[in-house]
């Protein structure tokens, strides 16, 4: 599966349109972000994309979860967003 | 449609018992959240929500979307997460 990782600099338009080009392939999406300002660009990504991909006839819905990475030796913990068709 | 006001200083184990209760009466939950901090904790409330609620047989899927709010007379723009059974 596609993993976007999405910063606190991600511009939400940018990512929307890399969640709608894979999932109008049929595929689900993988997004991570670590911290508030990187979830907040993430969540607005998302509500942006179900815009992008509703003219096709797609119902985008994201599921959250917590998820542990390694960013330079350090644990973090991120969110990470499954995101696909209903 | 049950509304959550989510902040930056909501505990997300609190408003995840509040999405559990509503979800499990067969209710969708409408949480709003302004502010990145605020979105992120909406966002952690409903990753820790669907582990509440997995051992009921409910996944829970999420939808944003932007939303117009009037905050003290001025005009915010809130994420609005529409939560509910897959």
């Amino acid at each position: 599966m596609e993993t976007l990782k999405v910063s606190a600099k991600s511009e939400p338009k940018s990512v929307a349109g890399a969640i709608a080009a894979i999932v109008r392939t049929g595929e689900p999406v993988e997004m991570q972000a670590i911290g508030a300002a990187a979830v907040n660009q993430a969540v607005k990504s998302i509500a942006v994309a179900r815009g992008y991909v509703a003219p096709n006839g797609i119902d985008l819905v994201s599921i959250p979860s917590f998820s542990q990475l390694e960013v330079d030796g350090n644990e973090k913990t991120s969110i990470r967003f499954l995101v696909e068709k209903r």
